[in-house]
């Protein structure tokens, strides 16, 4: 259940303050001309300590590939990869050990597993996905040959929907996720990711949707707790009159004129641009005093201390882009056996 | 890819005017006196023929059960089935046989395959639920000896929130359905789904966190655009400190006082209700002029002729039910494997 | 764990005395036109009755195929079907629904699952393997589309090592195998199968190399106890000098000059012809008496009647070839996904 | 494809002369206190440099364990590993980077994928079987809490089946495998493995036979074309009266008299010893010259340089033991999902 995957698969492992964390991507396509210095760049997105608003933990999340390339050409054998956690501040975590923090995975580690690795969350860290950005690179390189884009923004912080030019909604990020940091507390908000140039054709039915495997991919993701693809829940209202997409040809080629489906119908590409919103929650650490329970079953007063994000959608970004580009490419590969 | 699951597997088979449909459930748990007057008492609810408000098409839907049991029992071994499709009017498609209806999957699976069953929508057809719902019938004696629960219910048909008893939700549900029917026209929704008394500790983190994995099931049923969890889109305006869910113990038990995170938290069930939601657009079918394109690349008018469903919501009750009975079972049954 | 093959699946379902046996076909490739007689020709050729050294047993084994297929030619969707068993006997198993019968799987089913349909050995008997064969049909003529062929022979009963003409071949079988039947006992064998014309680049390092999965997918037919590939356990004594297949170039063709690797080296096929060896333990239904245990644990004695094959060489090897063909058409729609 | 296992599962990743190979356990049971010299002990058995008549190559072959244990006990979480790789004598491979070896994978690796990693084999080397070892005695140590005991020996090496006492058939094989290295040659032979205390019920119809996934194991080691259970092709001559394992029951617990079935019946295990036999060809690498073909299809005569291995058995007795004790352990795992 570390696998992501059917064709091209990316298993992780690796917690938060451990030594390494890391992974293997299989079924890479032989013969792509790596570029590792955009596999890296992807995770400098990623990276903490990059603002005053993300994490100042600061990481060098180096990534080192083992195998699986040859002269700088994919041979088709797995890649082994790691990245150094350098920058521990363990003793942080020390007198939560025994705390089950709200909203987070210590209580529900300890019930299934008996055990965990309480500093920094363990695997339950969201550092794990610096790990899905170096699969989601690799696969995005793939994508690049296939002329396939995806792109991944920030469309809402909390309540507010931005608008505007990149700048100005950087700028409404920055003041929203600013004050709530002075409040405390965190925020949440709406990832919007679309993928451009998709063929027509990816998608396995009948469990095998593509919207499904998206959005199962998305879920997967820390703090996620929604997906809708097209119209969406925003589009609850309309009828099918109105949200149905009619054809039409042109120059020998069928479009549709609207794209209330969001690119996929029945669960396949149309070759319409796919677009989906990934729902994320506030960060469950906030800098201010909660009740709790420790291990002991004792109900208790915690505050978290550390450094820790106020909004993880800025961060988030990438892993968005890496899920949709690792399920777009396995798709992409699946769709090679349909036909003889 | 028509199968679900991992331990406990649904793979199905067939299409909406084939002679049968049907499928293998694998991975049943020996020693369960299966009922299956039960399995047919939700099928029955999926079924279609029964109100003005469902389409006309009356199949027996008979469920023929042909192994895996032995004397009532289930035995561990698979599970075939399979359902006759009675009520055929192929006749109503000839004409549209060439044409690509808006929103459905006629031109993705003919790009994709080459070829298609268009006799009412062949595979892509919602009659392939019917499977699902005898897979899920199946998982939920199962679940029922655990004593976990599942029950689906209508929140929301287009902008109208239903409120009030039961039988004023029914009656909203009538009243908006019918007009919309009048109208010649379809109507999306959501249904919202709730699961009691699952034991903490189900789901795989990271990639099978358990809400990925209902999330997944949910977007692989027909219609389907969206799936939230918890608080969901709706509380996207909550902060850190207003979404999460404070522990507190009483009588050597752990609770958490809120359930903003729908009973799951890190990815796998803390012992609170999960609940979800499950967005369904409108059916693409509507009983009124549409343009498109044909199979030869023309530009044509179309319109549906047979029977259709104004709204699937009522029928789409007992699916979204089987597939989240599935998911947690196969779930529990993974969870097995954790300790030794 | 009732289906076979990652891309090309087959998940079967159905015990010998129930009502039907059947299974599900998934990833079939779309815009094969499916000769139907040829499946049913291949099920004959496994079917019981039709000699005097196999069962007496009468079953018609007509398949019958409910879906995946449009106008004759496969749509890309799962092909369900079933087989009807036609000719219980049950009465003659009543008796010893109870007892252990040796070298049969009575008694770890009733320890693995604690309850076993015992009626002609339920799950357990060798009618599952005619499911195998629809599949196997079903695969063999999308590798005939590709000009491989697939052939299994007997090449030895007991210690006989078969020799001469085909005729005399099977004459030295049916004199070996009427005077086990005479002495009310049973004789297994080994089976060769030979595959020509495999493409070079069939088979995925490094645990699914080719012939493990052929390996894997032979010992699962019901009283195989070995395989081996190439020169395999009779070459044991060559050196490496010996074993060696060295290559010649040839009008711009690369070949080896021998083939004690069996075609496949390294995992993966190399053009040569596969051939490699199926053993077949004896049936251990015997018509002698025998020492045994019954269910509640005590001594027992037991003599078997009913209608018993005292050689299943014969009927295996539709099955052996079957299998080889799904596994063969599995890898091939596996390696396209190898390069972009 | 580079990961084995349904439940516990190994991925692995690395060529012979990268910076390192190494791979993730996952599925491992929590809370196990995991014996690292345990681990090392293994890996130091396969370990080349060892003695004469193994490969001079002398590698530290120390594992770096990077994650899944807290203080010294399994999470439950993915332990990730890898082992570097310090002795490159890459140089000695660089004459023959464009020839294909005979009976190596060269050439179909570079059919397969158009590119490859000639140093030393790449992916193709042994040298991936240490991570195998590593997963191996990972899994070793679940089972060792279970008393399930796995035990690897040479029994035939060439035609010289070996006899006497374990110092006897040391300097039996030392004896051998001297004189053929003397030869400029390479010997295989066969390698028996015994799997005591396993309890009954391991192993799943019908396409996960246990020695089904036994076999498919073994296969999938370097150099392995053969495997059989029981009496297996030795005992080919004896009729069914003569394999049966008649069964017994004594002080309430059921036994059979005899083992011909090898400890699994109906592909589940019975109780009784698990034994098989693994057949290793000889090494292809011979330090004598060889006709065949390079890359740009000219006819060549080839002599291997570099240090090679007269035999391999002696090494890939921890192999063996570590696909055995995977498989068993996977199916263990399996089997608690059998029943509620």
């Amino acid at each position: 259940m570390n696998t992501f995957g059917n064709i091209f698969r990316l298993t992780t492992f690796g917690e938060s303050h451990g030594e390494r964390i890391g992974g293997v991507v299989d079924g890479m396509p032989a013969g792509i001309i790596l570029d590792l210095d955009a596999i890296q760049q992807q995770l400098d997105r990623r990276r903490p300590g990059q603002g005053n608003l993300t994490t100042a933990r600061n990481e060098a999340d180096k990534v080192e590939i083992y195998s699986g390339l040859f002269e700088g050409t994919t041979t088709g054998c797995p890649i082994g990869f790691s990245i150094k956690n350098t920058d521990h501040h363990s003793a942080d975590y020390s007198e939560i050990k025994d705390i089950y923090r709200p909203s987070h995975a210590d209580f529900t580690y300890d019930m299934k597993y008996g055990i965990r690795d309480y500093r920094g969350g363990g695997r339950t860290s969201a550092r794990e996905t610096a790990c899905r950005v170096v699969g989601g690179a690799i696969a995005m390189q793939v994508l690049d040959k296939l002329g396939i884009t995806i792109k991944a923004e920030i469309t809402q912080v909390g309540d507010c929907k931005l608008h505007g030019t990149e700048e100005e909604k950087a700028a409404q990020y920055e003041e929203i996720v600013s004050a709530v940091k002075m409040q405390c507390d965190t925020i949440g908000g709406i990832i919007t990711c679309r993928i451009d140039n998709v063929p027509v054709g990816l998608g396995e039915p009948v469990f095998g949707k593509l919207h499904a495997a998206l959005g199962g991919a998305m879920l997967s993701i820390n703090a996620v707790k929604g997906f809708d693809i097209g119209d969406g829940f925003e589009g609850v209202g309309k009828k099918g009159s109105e949200q149905n997409d009619e054809f039409y040809a042109e120059n020998g080629e069928i479009h549709t004129r609207t794209n209330h489906s969001g690119g996929i119908q029945g669960g396949i590409s149309n070759g319409a641009e796919i677009y989906f919103r990934v729902l994320f929650k506030p960060v469950p650490t906030i800098l201010k005093e909660q009740n709790t329970v420790n291990s002991k079953g004792e109900n208790v007063v915690m505050k978290a201390k550390g450094r820790h994000d106020p909004c993880v959608l800025q961060r988030a970004l990438p892993v968005v882009e890496s899920m949709a580009a690792m399920t777009i490419l396995d798709y992409y590969l699946l769709s090679k056996t349909n036909k003889l």
